[in-house]
């Protein structure tokens, strides 16, 4: 008997029907015996519908109030679920995550988690209840309604396993684990049954989309053990994320991203004060940078990317500091793509980077810019070339 | 500068171009100099939304979990209004029932307010902020959020009322005022500038839908000085309830309901212990009983009306305590409508009696039970003959 957190997302609770699979799904999971929080994000479609409906009124729409009004996103969840358990005899309770007192900074729509209180779920589990947490949302420090930032039920997820010590914090989503590549890219993607903490990290930052890279890194700040599931595939034991140093070496997979800003900045090296300088608000920002230059290489200047998503933010700022450090240039470009192979031995692999460079110039692709580190190899390439060096690479590095 | 509760329905924010609308107004008083606390309900038609998804889940949803799920509507309101409000550089803060601490008891779907603690809102006043309150919602004993029953917006700005001591309690709604009759059966209804509180607490009983009557008994309760008006026509000043002593003599209107279950049990009179035993329960269920039989009537039995939407749920608690109290017949039936006259001199003029019924035998209609007691003269008709009657006793006891 182990406490399990489980976390379904917008897609598994996308509609009653598929509420109602949830419901008996956690019913099985209860069934064997352990005791369950389950979170839950809102219905898909409905947080963008509850945008929609706010930027009707404004443009920019108040933030502290947009965070009350997404917040009934998770709450309608969390209800229905519980409903839905309950109508089958089990015992349950919702929590919206101000009762659960989940406190977090005053960041609205980006709030970081700072304390939970398990005391009111640990009575609920004492009392056999299955607790139902509505994922990201916590309670600021005057009481307002917080929403957590991108990836906000899965931090839910991870912070409550951490608090709670529970045995595994299980992903359920509409894939039944992490891939050695995006299926829908390379049909002989496989699945793996363990990957280890770092290789899972690069994976989420360099753009596979199953798990957000900051739960992940939430998840191995607390060593939590991290499990990626179908919620609709129910026979398979997904991905487990390992902190084991005896994970398997080898390549875990060949991640890609076709929604990056390939930034320029000429005449600075990535390791100087004046890049610390000039990268440090876009970081406050919550923006993530990917530095790709190799810091002994101060000819091709500062070279980094940024998400399409949050370029429209990035470049005022990024232009207010160079201007400010003697009319640097930002040059930026759009139509390139990044493609990265990951594994715990790249680092140690030296061959590595041959049999890449020689499997793309094979078939005329050309990578623009080449970043190898330990655990990663990362090309940037023209956006139409990322189909096909996705699956060059996954038959040369992984296997036909 | 006067504070004022103001109360807007769920038709009057209905959809996003009226809830910009009544920020227009909202903000229009402000300028006038008032301190506001505006209690909104869900847009109209959401709560049906949400009670169809529960019902989809499940006959009978959990109704702690019901609470969960409803309280969502007015919090989506409360977002959106501050959101407009503050996107027209008016301050506003927006709180849920729970942010206020409207503590009530523990009735999930019928919760009364026991306490509110007036602190959260007198500091955002102080701050100069339009607080906008989520109507219908409150904390119960044990943190979970609970709804209060029938008018629940209403009486959540009654309570607001009383607790911080306003001027006015304002409540907003599709018509301006509280009229003589109802416009739609007589369109001679004329709309009365003030009615007094028993007047308005019997016209709210007897069929006026504009307040539910436990707000009106509320606001009686605290001495609240209660407004309706329009949120659609600007420039009335609708009809203030007042406790004045003063208040004009006469005939205030006329009240008809065509959605009651007339109940008949015969041997009982309504003073009778054995009446009290019986319609003891139906009270502690929250259903109104209006007893009509006059006391010394014995031969007619105990006789009462009881909302068509309570009976189903009435008529096994009946049964039951008329079973055990030996066997006898609980006699119903639907066919019937009630009108009733009501003013503060209903019970002083003799005449009042007389002239109801002379005017409505020139038309060959028959009352078929007959109850006067000090505001009101009621009668229970054939429903087909509900509409004449509530026009020719407009036009004989009102004016043409």
């Amino acid at each position: 008997m182990a406490l399990l957190v489980q976390k379904f997302g917008g897609t598994s609770v996308g509609s009653l029907v598929r509420i109602e699979a949830v419901a008996e799904r956690i019913i099985k999971s209860r069934r064997q015996g352990h005791d369950l929080v389950v979170v839950v994000s809102a219905m898909s479609g409905e947080t963008n519908r509850l945008i929609a409906m706010a930027q009707a009124l404004s443009p920019e729409p108040d933030r502290r109030e947009l965070d009350v009004l997404l917040a009934t996103g998770e709450q309608t969840t969390i209800a229905l679920l519980a409903m839905a358990l309950k109508a089958r005899g089990q015992p349950a309770i919702s929590l919206t995550g101000d009762q659960v007192r989940i406190h977090t900074d005053h960041r609205h729509g980006k709030a970081r988690i700072e304390h939970i209180d398990t005391t009111v779920i640990n009575q609920a589990l004492a009392r056999g209840q299955v607790v139902i947490v509505a994922g990201f949302q916590g309670r600021g420090p005057d009481n307002a309604i917080t929403t957590l930032g991108r990836g906000g039920s899965d931090t839910t997820a991870v912070a409550l396993a951490a608090a709670l010590k529970a045995e595994e914090c299980q992903i359920f989503t509409d894939v039944d684990g992490i891939y050695t590549t995006d299926p829908r890219l390379e049909p002989k993607a496989r699945r793996l049954e363990y990957i280890d903490f770092e290789s899972m990290q690069a994976m989420a930052a360099l753009g596979a989309k199953v798990l957000e890279v900051r739960s992940v890194e939430h998840a191995g700040r607390h060593k939590v053990k991290l499990r990626v599931l179908s919620s609709f595939a129910e026979h398979s034991a997904g991905t487990l994320m390992t902190f084991d140093e005896a994970a398997p070496q080898g390549i875990s997979g060949i991640a890609s991203c076709l929604q990056s800003v390939l930034v320029t900045i000429k005449g600075l090296t990535a390791n100087s004060e004046q890049a610390r300088r000039l990268l440090e608000p876009l970081g406050d920002a919550g923006i993530d940078v990917d530095i790709l230059c190799s810091t002994d290489d101060a000819s091709n200047g500062l070279v980094f990317t940024v998400p399409l998503g949050d370029f429209g933010q990035a470049l005022p700022m990024l232009q207010a500091s160079a201007a400010a450090m003697g009319e640097l240039d930002v040059l930026h470009r759009q139509d390139v793509a990044k493609v990265s192979v990951i594994g715990n031995d790249v680092g140690i692999r030296s061959d590595i980077a041959t049999i890449t460079c020689g499997a793309l110039s094979d078939k005329q692709i050309e990578a623009r810019h080449f970043l190898t580190s330990a655990r990663r190899l990362t090309l940037i390439l023209a956006q139409q070339d990322m189909v096909q060096s996705v699956r060059i690479l996954h038959q040369t590095l992984i296997g036909p």
